[in-house]
């Protein structure tokens, strides 16, 4: 079993974060693997890991960074795969890795998620590698069937909240 | 007893912040309803439940929504009632809901209120209700006289505070 | 013909944005006023203003204000009408108007459009009063139909680009 | 030729930015359409678009939004397609449409390029075709080769530079 | 006794921030009040303390407000008395409050101070009525030179800090 | 005539915002001076300055400064007189100016006025100094009541504004 | 053995985030030396310590300060030593201080670091005075190897976690 | 004559502001090196720079970016030399690329100047330089002494000011 998604973070502290990706993933049955790189820490094996990705048969790489968040974007210069970029909530709100993240310059594209948003960036991969797989545009149907099922749990407990002229 | 006001948010984590719309509105025994719904996780039944609203004798909407706030906004879209649209913080302090709130384009407003402002957004919708109910314009009139209280009561606190110079 | 919406702004440096409010309602022929009023050139002249609107037959007032706009919030802290904030960009964006004005503390709603929103605060009036107006109603449709229009038009403009790639 | 990537935008006025999405898609030879549509002004033409998109042979999504940008999401709420957004600057610097684009709630993800970064949601929709495509693949990387002659070109200029104590 | 400076905020929930201008005003030996006014709530009496405070002695006002933060403005408009405002965060780290206080239209100034600067407030008051007064002017000048003794104590700590390349 | 006000300004590069400043001093005759200091380029000079200032019989200081505007702050923490400081919008819309002399830390306040906010600054200037003159204090009043004729004209071009259904 | 790196800090409350400061300097083994100084507070002493620095022997001044920073661009301007500025989160996340140390007018440069970046301060301090020294730039080489290790053992960490789906 | 500081950028576009850079290096006789290089466009010859920068006698890069700006934190992660970051204003006010190059993670600091900073990112470059070099120190010290005549002829434009109660 090959990983065909690559999450790649730059500290174990990304971990809380992180995991939903990896979570969803599994979920998914979609193999993937899971490494620690940083831009600034080790940009070496960041150019190695970047360059053979493809040949790895990796479909899509997931980058989570915080702050200054360079990781997606230094990635993105080196593949020409997808590259999905996390902002980490490390300090500013998120606002300086989101900015550091989004904002690429013409011709090299990083598809970023919110703030956070490792969940999301898991559902964007796997609706990129879905294209061709009916099996897994299933699979993503019944997801977002799925989510529907909170808004029907919400409403039965809001159906229980007692007001006098409540009327519902 | 037939509901006037409706209140949607997307998730029973928004009742901590809306339940003070459903007390005002209790409190000026107004009939209301209470539903969760989700722009993003169920379109077809916000769908439904806007243009569907006017007809069930539905005056004003109140809709909660946090970061990449939609909700207000598509509901505004399908009906011609007024919508409230109450920002949550959820994410970067409230910035993202309240401009993703606020911020609509020429033909579709949304009445926004302050950053989880459910309280204000409960009482504009009375407001907006009174224009020709004399009853409800009295009853904003004692509210109103009513929010004297707190400074009265605030100033009974201020006055025990003791200082050498203080006058008062 | 008595006014049921009552326009005011601080200055004629707002009418070319504060005309649309104006060209709006008199499109769905709605009795107006438009009026100069500053919170803090002429707070006596805002009391009596705000004071005797509804006596005055007034259903809905629209302020707009920039800067640190007090306005919409001092007026509706004098009436129980119904006030619609129009944020003017008069400097930082016009997030200083957009914070000054939504922000309101609990008990006193103003209920925010976007910056330089005038259209928007004149639908919004419009919805408001529209509520047991089957006419206005009727109106209201009828301009929501008519938004189409424009993206009717774009398509096809759109449809006249050529690419030899591009399908329609 | 069916098309394979769906440009969307809220109104003509986005085409200057919008374009080079047009052109850079044209200069990869794919098939694409390009359609107005708006979230607020025409939702039930959006429902229909977003969900045949799939069966008509759509791969990818690219939405441009304005303000509070909801059409990138409305989108992604009813297609398991990856939807691109594309921030336009209208207001705010572009602040406000990329947090109402970006900060998707958990399920929905939208793939966010930079503000009015039109270009690189072309690229990115390429990137996420070719995942089984070699010969997009070698597109690509022809094209990310091609980045460096700006690159050599700017540094021809550069080295016309004359100052005294300037090396090369 | 009668008071000099009036201490104006809108809630007992502003008193742990505002204590510090009472305290710095009774340490300097100054007459001063403390009173509960909300733009909002009581406009009325707003008015009222607003036009008599000159007549009843009082050479400078502190206002305190939060949020859309309107009392020190409001006050300002009624009065020619130098009007201190004091940004208080309640929302948004406070800059809601710093912009609707600071940003005032021509003509009507606030001296605004730093968020939540309460004692600030207190000593620029002192320093408005030092003008004439050799007083006041030396127990300022005595205030200052006592701020160095922080810095001292703090040099006395650091000079305990250990660290073998450490030389002082 | 010995100068009461002093305004201080980096670069003549300021002075199409100060002159205003310098303006409303000579509509008030108050004998003022004008003279360019930088908390850069000249700290000694701004010490002698402010260490001299009130011995010179100044009164009140107006300092304008743009970028990481230190003026205002360092000439405060030389002088006991009562220093303003105006925001000069130079970068970021004036942002980092506002907040670089806005928040002062405990125990040397600025008196802050708005972004290019000069002619309040002088207004604050002028209110500080009336505290025991009548005369200025008359002046200000009458200044005050000047603000209206701004709207009082306002209101004369609004009432020219012809629209079917506009009612003054 | 004499200092050649000297760190400022405005207030014993900075020593939890310059403590970092001074460990680097520690490892590296190079003498330094920590004082408490304030822009506002000690004008004089900031000026004396500036302005004999060199003569002293430092080579490097860190200085940090939090909310309106001046200590640092003060300091720059009564030397020529190279000054690095931290700027510490006291308010509003830390913006404050950063925009009032890193926009310096022209003339007069602070090298400024992250938001509470000591430990980077150190570094770059290292960085300046390695530049004729080889067994510095050793150590800094040896620093940066040291670097990996903290991935080394992330993607030990993250090798342990167990999902059916993860291939690493 | 070898370059002693080299000066990047990523495109000709930021010639106007970086050729301040060179301007200064040149007044100051330091030779110089200027090239255009592109984190994202031209990784593998960034890399080739910035490892062998040290070994041609490079002493400081400057390296200027704009929007998600990476170029000096990469080129500082495969260096030990100082690197001094400009961001440039291409989008945001300069915001994106400030927050970019300032907030680097733990390890690998940059130097940030002000936004579009160009002159004092040379400055510091000399400054960094003069530590053991008296010739330099000189330099800097009669630059110093230069930036008050920018003053001292500001206040002769200042003099000839004409107010009747100007008084100097």
């Amino acid at each position: 079993m090959k990983p065909v998604v690559s999450i790649i973070m730059g500290s174990t502290s990304d971990l809380p974060v992180m995991g939903k990706a990896a979570e969803l993933l599994n979920e998914f049955e979609i193999p993937f693997e899971i490494n620690a790189l940083s831009a600034h820490r080790t940009p070496a094996e960041v150019e190695v890991f970047a360059k053979s990705a493809q040949d790895r048969g990796i479909k899509v790489i997931i980058a989570a960074a915080g702050m200054a968040a360079h990781l997606p974007g230094v990635i993105a210069s080196m593949t020409t795969l997808p590259v999905i970029g996390v902002p980490i909530n490390a300090s500013l709100d998120g606002m300086d890795s989101l900015l550091a993240i989004v904002q690429m310059p013409p011709g090299i594209p990083v598809a970023t998620v919110g703030i956070d948003g490792a969940l999301n960036a898991a559902i964007l991969a796997v609706q990129m590698m879905a294209s061709d797989n009916t099996e897994l545009q299933g699979k993503l149907a019944n997801y977002k069937a799925g989510l529907k099922k909170k808004i029907v749990k919400a409403n039965e407990e809001l159906s229980q909240l007692k007001y006098k002229y409540k009327t519902n």
